[in-house]
């Protein structure tokens, strides 16, 4: 049976970063983990208040700014836009594209559970295509 | 009918860079046309000699590299993975699980012609799951 949900094909592994850390804070992050994003959370509250993307820290080199100084809560994503385990993986994939992001933070009853890359969606692929393919065989003459 | 080749959801457009471009530089095409890679060709000849992604930049700012300065033909990937323009989407998908890439540049005729990314995949998926969809009501008794 194919799998339909985020849950079956998200990273369960987030990692997270304060507004306060900077630009090379979070490349360094990003370089030693080979992802592209960090959720940041207000450590007041363990609350997710934005999102950093490789292409953000991009834009901060691309213009000159100090990236050991310039903190990510200046140039986050606000608001983040977020998905639930339970969401099947179509519905989350066409929520992607419409919001031109290429992440979405996976959050169940307010908690952190991972997140949805085009990554994940790209591996998945293989595994749909061959789903359609044993439908095939299984209703041809 | 589903499309079911590297033609139909590649990016035509595709970046290129010589490997004297500075990690600055790259990090500003980057930004200003929101895209996570460039590929890198020789001035004389034209061919493709590497890719450049936003982590590779990335490995450099977290490594305290002077970005104004750091060449792309000194960190960028070579050689490159790439695919043909006719293979089929699941081929493909397959093929960047494997190597650990999140694009192939595409190239027929030893001309590169465009670029798939994950981000052309995640974007496929919903796709490809009408087509399920779509199989399952014509099949249903």
């Amino acid at each position: 049976m194919i799998s339909q949900s985020v849950a079956d094909v998200m990273t369960p592994t987030v990692r997270t970063v304060t507004p306060e850390a900077t630009a090379g804070d979070v490349a360094r992050v990003f370089a030693a983990n080979d992802i592209g994003s960090v959720v940041v959370v207000a450590p007041e509250t363990d609350c997710m208040v934005g999102i950093v993307t490789q292409l953000d820290v991009m834009r901060q080199v691309a213009g000159d700014a100090d990236v050991t100084a310039v903190p990510v809560g200046s140039f986050m994503s606000a608001p983040v836009h977020t998905v639930s385990s339970a969401a099947c993986i179509h519905a989350a994939a066409t929520r992607m594209k419409e919001h031109s992001v290429q992440r979405l933070p996976v959050v169940d009853d307010g908690e952190l559970v991972g997140i949805l890359t085009t990554t994940n969606l790209a591996h998945y692929v293989p595994r749909l295509r061959r789903e359609i393919r044993r439908r095939r065989t299984a209703t041809a003459p």
